[in-house]
């Protein structure tokens, strides 16, 4: 398909990007978000629920996008890696999340828009 | 990994159905969901901005998972197909909407938390 074909489609969704959408690297990236100073392999994996495979896989992935910095050093004998968010994966990250704020919006409404049965709604969730 | 270990992680995001979050399907759904009468294959096509093979296999994914009902007929010697969001697929997509407003308000929370230099921050989108 064509850029331009594309950028007619009015849900194509061209900003929500998938570095950040998908969901266990969207977990990743909001942990990293509210810890400045980074956070060590096994508290990343404690908080996201991820296994040393995925979370190694996700992180390689985030840092080949410069969305991430590890940081690699020993503790003792013991290898010990931490991972911070990049001033630019913070950046894109917002960006993100501002897109994702529209997305949502459009499908509050559009959901919103047609009835549902009372007796099929889901319990609101606060 | 067990379940028992994936409740416990705060940032796992369990509710946040693999189904809908999908970039392509996320798009597919909003649409449908504004449209109580269904839309065509055409139709969807050109509002999603994907190609005939992706919005195939999405399609088929999300029937199913019994949240599209697709109706087959011809119009002349044309086959048509149309694609309707099911009462389910309504009360899941609201569902996960109420997760995903959750992830959200969470993130922008973390990603405020830390200050990002003035020259760095992205244009607010209205």
């Amino acid at each position: 398909m064509r850029r331009s074909d594309r950028v007619e489609a009015p849900y194509a969704y061209e900003g929500l990007d998938r570095m950040f959408h998908e969901k266990a690297r969207l977990s990743i990236v909001t942990v990293l978000a509210g810890h400045a100073d980074g956070l060590s392999f096994t508290e990343l994996k404690s908080l996201c629920g991820l296994t040393d495979g995925n979370l190694s896989r996700h992180l390689q992935g985030l840092e080949e996008a410069d969305y991430l910095e590890i940081e690699k050093r020993y503790e003792g004998r013991r290898p010990c890696t931490r991972s911070r968010l990049s001033a630019l994966g913070r950046v894109r990250f917002l960006e993100y999340l501002a897109v994702l704020e529209k997305v949502l919006r459009e499908a509050t409404k559009a959901a919103a828009g047609v009835g549902v049965p009372s007796e099929l709604q889901p319990a609101r969730r606060r």
